[in-house]
């Protein structure tokens, strides 16, 4: 079954590790936002790529729900002696990353060139496809003003409350020939738990996605999409508050609503249940769940769960 | 007593850090190579100027000759993972330079500044001033064609014979200010026991740099070369071979021979005593002295004594 999934952070990345452990080699997709990525110290820098990617590869660092299992911090704290700003930490592997992608970008290749090199070099059998080759980047207004993403989501832990996004770049943007041909040998579309907000609609503000979807949809495909709320709350991340200080109900039904027309199938969890009746009369199946991903075996479940209400 | 001193990588920045204990703060600025400079992975790597400032700054490696003491490779192995070339050891902490080098040059700083800013964050009180702010390449003739400097240095451990030696970029360049103003208030220039063919000669190559010397010695500054061959040997690297391959005499008095006009003083070690007639024969005083510099206190006396033939 030829899969395509569309994620954000780290949620969408535990989901995407459940999808690739139940799939054949090869026959998943993902789809990641790159409305989040910064330059740092002259580096491009993809969080959400690389959170999927060393998710994928199996060497994530669990703990800290970024980079990779087993860091050194040697670069950056030499870095901070160079009187650099240290607050959005690299570790030294995860460093390389960023050195290779910037100098490949500057030499010419784009930006799905470079991710699907990082991809084959750590053995990850999964294309991990960035949802444009030209920067798309989001920005938060607050009550101080717009600020880049990372100032808001990690210079200032998300304390602030969000009064509205906008994604420069996106309109500009154009889903790249990987992301459109994975779209159209798609046979499910999956919208991974991420955050409705920043890191699945930067995904579908680029031009052609949305349309790849529904044409998708069109020929036969279905797509499914899990809620990253449970019993009204982010799993991780800003997700709620900023659902709640956009004016959106902070509830699996509240992300259902804003998915509605784009999916077939709704999954929440089972602390959710009483949504059901809710979702459905939105014209979404809803399939109520475990929708917890505490272990690789708990990615796997939902994800083999969430395949076979598509099937 | 105001020093410029001329200086590459290791037994230039050995004399260099001799200059620096012996001299008041600030007395002292050293005018580095820039000729063996390279990028790698994306980033301006310069290895004589990262040679001096990490010796000045008292964190050299003095096992490995090059990069920072107690240096770890996290970076670098995770390179080569991504199947980056891995002949050109950078530790992590060696890397944070790079980096920020390049960011700066990136964002539109000159080299100087930038080495300044280093220099700086390190505590180092002397001026270590690239010879010139546009890129300078040393490429050689070996017997298999021309080769970028790093490619025979390091990569082939300067074992083919070197047939000649060009300064790309050299015609084009210019000292930078900070150069200029340097060799304008010198009293006393210093040129260390650098490899005359690869680290002194582009340095003098560069346009502005030669008749800023004689400028400085027509005004009464006074100017001394110690020799980098010891009893017909380099102390470090190849310019012993490189000497013979390209028709120089390899002993203190081939170097005195290229030298000639360019300095008043000749430092040489006591081992080659014999040769101090033919070297006065050239119109150089020869200061025969202990040429070593086995330590720290070594490198002082030898800098003082440099200094006292020139008072």
């Amino acid at each position: 079954m030829k899969v395509v999934a569309l994620a954000g952070g780290v949620g969408g990345a535990r989901l995407a590790h459940g999808l690739q452990q139940v799939l054949a080699p090869g026959d998943l997709a993902v789809v990641v936002n790159t409305a989040d990525d910064t330059e740092r110290h002259g580096l491009l820098v993809c969080p959400d790529h690389d959170t999927v990617l060393y998710t994928l590869a199996g060497i994530a660092n669990r703990e800290l729900g970024w980079g990779i299992a087993g860091e050194s911090w040697a670069v950056m704290d030499q870095l901070g002696v160079y009187g650099e700003e240290t607050w959005f930490r690299l570790g030294d592997r995860d460093l390389a990353a960023h050195i290779v992608r910037t100098a490949r970008l500057r030499g010419g290749a784009r930006l799905t060139e470079v991710a699907l090199h990082l991809q084959a070099s750590l053995g990850v059998p999964t294309r991990i496809l960035p949802m444009a080759d030209t920067p798309v980047r989001t920005r938060v207004l607050v009550d101080a003003g717009w600020l880049d993403f990372q100032d808001y989501f990690v210079r200032l832990r998300q304390e602030p409350d969000v009064r509205g996004v906008t994604f420069d770049g996106a309109p500009a943007a154009a889903a790249p020939a990987e992301v459109r041909d994975a779209f159209a040998s798609a046979e499910a579309i999956v919208v991974c738990p991420s955050n409705p907000v920043v890191s699945v609609a930067p995904i579908l503000a680029v031009p052609g996605i949305r349309e790849a979807i529904d044409a998708a949809r069109a020929r036969g495909a279905r797509a499914a999409a899990v809620s990253p709320i449970i019993g009204g709350r982010a799993l991780k991340g800003p997700a709620d508050r900023m659902l709640a200080s956009l004016g959106h109900e902070v509830s699996a039904l509240g992300v259902a609503r804003m998915y509605a027309g784009l999916v077939d199938v709704f999954v929440l969890d089972t602390v959710d249940a009483d949504l059901a009746p809710a979702i459905e009369a939105l014209g979404l199946r809803a399939v109520v769940t475990d929708a917890f991903m505490t272990d690789d075996a708990a990615r796997a479940r939902l994800a083999a769960e969430t395949l076979s209400a598509l099937a």
